[in-house]
């Protein structure tokens, strides 16, 4: 390898930002630290890459010891380089995001985490490493692809309200939208499928529920959806 | 750093696909390798991070050895970390891509290519390492941009005329579009800035030239770009 020698000592890792949506907050799933660097602090979870394994499944890992999920929607975003971003050594590390439904799993403990917990994204605080930038990078590209992607396919529960739905576009867009045009537009897409049946248990009048067409789902994503607003 | 000493075994490429128009081509620059491995092969320009080295500073400073050009488009796309991708050990690659105008520069020789070459992206062979499939992933990155940029400003000299931003489009995009639709739309959109002036020594009847107006440039980049086909 001659005086490439040199260049042989340096190590990366994936950092997953987990989305996930409840009670109307966009939601992102951070870790506390139970080792040394960042001993303590919130962070994304994420590990080192083993040296046999791709860069996908090292991300798909992470996320299925956190949280027992297997063959859930995960991109991967940016790599992040800065020459002294990881105190231990040059570390470069690659950022992926997901998109997942809170409801649908318990978090397991894993080695890297002493605590897994959700975070309402507009009361994340100071996180560990360079971690802030890349959740704002991620979210950056989760609020492109809500124009693309019918996110919520991936985000809200089995079954949902029209105003749910409206509430995850203004989560993740950060901005209000008017309710009428909301509709017409969602409901124009065909997307939805009328369950004929309303909440249950709740104190205001029930709303109509909702579920995702998957056919129509996997078609529109396949013939490029778009949800200009 | 105790086990993690596992890891820190490995090293980092940035690789550039660098696209250029020529004649109604769109173009990617190439270099005969000339070192091990995969020597004489056709690549892309690209090469190890320094330990010292960011990695927009790594892919500006490939582009910069190869063109001797600073300051151009530089978007870092995907990195790509298959477990074997590199015969020397563990390497992962990040990819960026550029926009380049071919007729500003020469190209300068490197201590890593022993030649370098436009190619027209259509006759593009079987490439060193996993290239094809990084040079395929900026391909789709541009063919996105195109459509939320106008990269035109990038790629074709300072004056052109209508039909050579059409045939841009139609190379980036892969597919026919319709003249009167294209011209339409392009102009209603007071980009362009019509020079007054027509092209000289040219067989047939000379067409209208035109440049980008800078200043609506960056007013539309900054606004949202959206070249709706």
């Amino acid at each position: 390898m001659g005086e490439s020698n040199n260049f042989f000592k340096s190590a990366f890792s994936v950092d997953n930002v987990i989305f996930g949506f409840d009670d109307g907050d966009l939601k992102v799933l951070l870790i506390k630290r139970g080792t040394a660097p960042f001993k303590g602090k919130w962070a994304l979870p994420g590990d080192l890459v083993y040296p046999n394994e791709d860069l996908d499944n090292a991300a798909a890992r992470v996320l299925l010891e956190l949280t027992g999920l297997k063959n859930v929607y995960l991109e991967q975003v940016h790599t992040f380089g800065a020459v002294d971003r990881h105190p231990l050594g040059r570390v470069i590390t690659i950022a992926y995001y997901s998109l997942v439904k809170i409801a649908n799993f318990e978090l397991t403990p894993s080695s890297w985490a002493s605590k897994a917990k959700w975070h309402s994204i507009s009361e994340v605080g100071d996180l560990g490493f360079d971690h802030n930038e890349i959740l704002n990078a991620c979210f950056n590209r989760l609020k492109q692809r809500v124009k693309s992607r019918p996110v919520g396919f991936e985000l809200l529960p089995k079954k949902f309200t029209l105003t749910e739905l409206q509430h995850l576009y203004e989560a993740v867009l950060e901005i209000e939208l008017d309710k009428r045009n909301f509709r017409k537009k969602i409901l124009s897409m065909n997307l939805l499928k009328d369950l004929n049946e309303t909440q249950e248990n709740v104190a205001h009048r029930p709303a109509r529920l909702y579920s995702f067409d998957k056919v129509k789902y996997e078609r529109l994503v396949a013939e490029g959806y778009n949800f200009a607003l």
